[in-house]
């Protein structure tokens, strides 16, 4: 029996599986959790993974991260990571299941909360390919491990895990795998060999006026002047100063200053995110950060330096060329026209601490969430970017079929292609 | 007996009830409240009158507003206002009395308060000053109305009492008062003729882009560039289309884009205080905010129309001359070298509702906080506008002396010159 | 016979010297020459004083100044001054008598040239008020000194005649004056007491980039970018560090980056004015541009630092109290109606030099020369400042009648006041 | 006798040469021509060529562009194009042989000018390897087409030459070659495959204030503060609009506003240089250019519409793939470690006009002219793009050797390896 008869058996268990997925996707959606605060959904896959039958659960890895364990017999080791954290968005999908849930953040911020990112596509995929393999331990033989990492939006929930111990608790992996799904279309999937997420960082830069009554300006140094003309200035550091074609990313995602309408705050604090696939380049970014906050602090005449804090550091992800060459084979067969060549995308992402910590090649693959219809309608009529919510926003919602059979194929396609007992 | 007897008479009852009067003021500064919700400073209030011993106590006019008034026989009824609000600040002061108190505004946020604008003064120095002339009622002949006002600082709290059948509940004033605390020497006065507070509005400007991944910035529309813009295009409305030398101020005062790093947001918020003595430029000022705000929104092809929310709605405040001239020549006898001529303060007040409604004139006057010698200081260095805080920073702190003694012995004065039965 | 007769009388002049009057105007205006050029107005404005038949002409101070004197028996000394310089503008307000004329500054620059500013005016108002009080000795009695000063607009003619032994040369004045014309309703005149025209100065800033092609902008430092910056944090000086009414101005009339569109240059050039009443706060302003030029090169990671070189240096102009009191009411009588009260100009002038050379007190008025109906509707259609052409507009465009009248009416009015033999 | 013999048989030549090239380059130098009046440039083109020999000359193609042929039997045609203007930049090298040339353009500009893009090093190159093949007839076979373009800086050049039938006047081309000096190490060449160079648009933008006195800028729509709007926002054209890593540049090479420090002026002229490898992006920067300038008026309140002028308007240049690797063939043997695999470069060009009209491919490739010493330690510092001045920039100095030589060799190199006799 071949290859592919071995794939065509145990996918055609998803028919049976889908109302559970479903109901599943549909229940990790209504409730999301902010990062490293993952408590139910820990809770809840650990209990599905009980349900399946794996053979092992280790729990609470890094506080909210656990791993299943499914043996099968001599073979090679791979690991699926599907990340289970949401974000602090208003959903404002419509949808019949949309998120009404307000969360609280480890560090004490309420807001409303939401799988804006698609987390929950994930968690449910890796659940059903989990399913399907324990379902069919005669198609394949090995160990697979099925590992769910908190906080990846916070950047902390793979080296959590790694802190915590991971390598010590679980079967060592020969290579390991992830996947996310975002606005293409649907049951569509791509690997890039190479860069794949960007680096990123995060810095927290407060800046300082001097505060006082909204009608006496000139008693003050107004920290909305201030922080405006960096946000202006911060354009010019990719405009300008980044060679054309370079990859570089610096948004300033959040920006505060002051309570109340008639008080000049004395402070404005600018969250600035920062992306590119080259290190050079990165020193580059965060020093014209640093250099044009102090400089239009004194041209403000600030009387106290700014502050510099760094979180959310991810590093760069690169997939293992030969690995990512064998993937992109099984894919080009079990997917055929909807396996594509796409650019990286502009994201990052922490899960390459997980096989960093192993010692171990990676790759990261994509799949699209976006009906096909309204893919290809938006695209004909040039509107991809204004009318297809990408990640992070409050209209993100992948459609539920086929997106949740494809990121679970996917798993299945990668898991027997290295597993598989016939070829 | 002279003016002067009288007036010294009863000023020097000032020493016996210092004690009770520095209290009081400790009390107040330690427990603010927010404007509307002004619920225990209300009672107190009342309680404190009470214990004076007035003829009347009207509670509850316009939420938290009260009135106590003094009748002592024939004579003019004069109106004597304090305001009793505190804002949402953190108190910075390191006083061994700073507030360290949280509450809720009335429309349901949530932040430190601290009375950073000296409300706390205008009402222990009215307490101060009613108990004086209840203790001497033999000094003078008339009708004493003291009103303690709410939400001064949101604008509605005058026209609230207003709305609440003020007319109908007191007693009808010939003339109304009013003062304020601010950063000059303690015990210093001064009154100025004609304009002396501005016409204010507030502006809550909601913009919109569209919200995305913060890497992916070419499939969103950035709310923090667009703000950024508005902030600096707004800075040209003072500095190119008023003419030179008229008095007009645009602050954003809150700007708030995004709740994390790495999402980019779909809006952007912009609480704009507009303030100008005269109403074409107010007209002029308000015409441009909305002519900017729509451009900008234009330029950063915004996918929908900016709002506009006009709230807190200052009128001017115009002392009327002759009531003016016959105060500035009572504090002239009365404070020798403490009273001066100075510039109309940038501020704006509601009061001025108050003897509207009763068509009255009325005069507003200005009494120093700081600390003689440290004002004189930072004089000498140049260092005024930097090291002396003004009403509404963290910083704020008047010197509890003569601070109390100057603010009551104001009321006094006036009310004597008005009221006093021996010439 | 009262004083209005005489006055009367002189001014019945006014109707024969017309013609004369109108057309010496016209060739003015055909023939405006820049700052400390002024030739050929020098010679022609000498020739028109000896065929009025002055009693003195003194040729050639300070370059391209002169002044008339008429000598006229015992009495007092009066100065009026007449400004004679043209601007580098094009003219557009397709007149017929419009000036076609290129010229090119004493600093070697060549542009066209207008008299956009109405010297023309000034000139032959004052030409026309020599001839009339030469017509008519018998009305007065004392010395009326006409000075015809150079290069106004370059703030240096005064201080040139100064320079050039003016107060050696001619007799000495008790009182000088001087006037302008501008967009008020033609007829009109008004004098402010203390001050009426600005201190100002004008800075020529150099900031510098690194130059390179205009395709690879990561190996410059793109000087348009730091240029801009500048221009927008300069605002601020005015809407955020200046007291709300307080007069200040701060204008970028002049900015020059690059040669050729895909060369990115090696430095910007501002020209930067300022003005203020007020010393301290000019200081201040000074002292704003210099810190915020500095930062902003800082921001731009300048590799040079930044260049002042001030120019055009005029002081404040504060029309003496009595004097103008005088004025004032020779005008309310003389013009009735047309005699207001206004505001002070926000410009500025160095006529002041030459009374502070003789220690003299001065007024300096203002006329109208805007068609009164023109001025009317579009003050009614609210339109004033859009329809009605400023002074060194390419539009500005006095109407000869009344403006011409009105401005000579005013010195001989002044002049009798001071004078004038009949009482 | 293999090519290797031939080649070095023919480079030989070189050192006899040296002393006639040196000269050439040298008076190239000193004499720089504007685009489009090369006139002097190219008759001295003219006269060498005679000197040398060639078979046929055809001059005044385009206005100031020229061809030289060397026919030498059968075998394939080749054309090597050289570029001859130069720019209006003030040389500030500080060299021996530094222009002090002041020129006039074709559309009336005056203008210092010099060789600031090292056509010069082009010219005298091509010339060098004509004379060396005429000298080595007995090494090649074909037709060698030396094709001298002026206006290259324009854009326009090209398209002159194609527009005066170039294709009727010179034998056609099988293949066509170009080559450009640029701030990399003497010695060193490079060719990429595929987009070589940027397509480029320039704009000429002018918007419309409103003008008058600085003074009074209530009174006028200030140009100053629109056009430093325009040039912020149009930086947020690369940071925000454009997909991260995709190859966009927008550059404001000049920007001139005003006349005169006092007088607000009612323009502002800004040249955009708009760069691109994909034409997608290309449409969307011009319409977002043209979006964000007129909502910028709209914000200004500007009273007129903005005008748009596209000039200089330069194709994409894509290196054929076949021609290209037998190019870096050629060169990986010829140069050795000499020869490099680099970036494209982010410049535009206007050569591929000419193949494109001949319908045949082409490659494009690029050679070093820095000090090798130099670069090095500039490199080991980190201080390359502040100490080594590119393309365009005064102080852009290519050192004579070995930068001659090689771009010599170059076309030596590629001419035998299509025409070369032996093999």
């Amino acid at each position: 029996m071949a290859a592919e008869h071995i794939l065509d058996r145990v996918l055609a268990g998803q028919e049976s599986i889908q109302s559970w997925q479903d109901e599943l996707y549909v229940h990790f959606h209504r409730n999301p959790e902010l990062s490293f605060v993952e408590h139910e959904t820990h809770d809840r896959i650990a209990e599905e993974l009980r349900a399946i039958g794996v053979d092992e659960i280790e729990e609470h890895i890094g506080g909210t991260g656990l791993v299943g364990v499914l043996r099968n017999g001599d073979g090679p080791t791979i690991l699926m990571r599907a990340d289970i954290d949401a974000l602090p968005v208003q959903e404002l999908t419509g949808l019949d299941y949309a998120s009404t849930a307000v969360g609280t953040s480890f560090d004490g911020e309420t807001s409303p909360v939401m799988h804006a990112c698609g987390h929950d596509v994930h968690i449910s995929a890796l659940l059903g390919a989990v399913r399907l393999l324990a379902d069919h331990r005669d198609a394949w033989s090995g160990t697979f491990v099925a590992l769910f990492q908190p906080a990846e939006e916070r950047a902390g929930g793979a080296m959590a895990m790694v802190n915590d111990d991971l390598v010590g608790r679980i079967p060592r992996p020969d290579v390991a795998f992830a996947q996310h799904v975002g606005p293409k279309p649907a049951g569509q999937v791509h690997a890039c060999i190479g860069s794949a997420y960007s680096r990123a960082d995060s810095i927290k830069v407060t800046v300082f006026g001097r505060g006082g009554h909204g009608s006496a300006p000139h008693t003050t140094v107004d920290p909305a002047v201030l922080a405006a003309m960096i946000v202006l200035r911060l354009q010019t550091i990719v405009s300008r100063e980044t060679r054309p074609g370079e990859f570089a990313v610096v948004t300033v995602g959040r920006l505060q200053v002051g309570t109340k309408v008639n008080i000049i705050s004395d402070r404005a604090v600018l969250d600035v995110n920062v992306r590119s696939y080259d290190d050079d380049v990165h020193a580059r970014l965060l020093a014209a950060i640093e250099r044009i906050v102090r400089a239009e602090c004194e041209a403000s005449g600030s009387p106290t330096e700014p502050t510099f804090e760094y979180y959310d550091r991810f590093p760069v992800t690169v997939n293992d060329v030969e690995v990512t060459e064998r993937v992109r084979s099984a894919f080009a067969s079990a997917f055929g026209d909807h396996y594509v060549e796409d650019l990286p995308t502009t994201g990052s992402e922490d899960f390459s601490e997980i096989p960093k910590a192993f010692e171990i090649p990676y790759c990261y693959w994509n799949v699209g969430g976006v009906d096909r219809e309204t893919y290809r309608d938006a695209k004909k009529r040039g509107v991809l970017a204004s009318e297809i919510a990408g990640n992070h926003s409050p209209f993100f919602a992948p459609v539920m079929h086929p997106t949740l059979q494809a990121a679970t194929k996917t798993i299945v396609v990668v898991a027997l292609d290295w597993l598989g007992t016939e070829a």
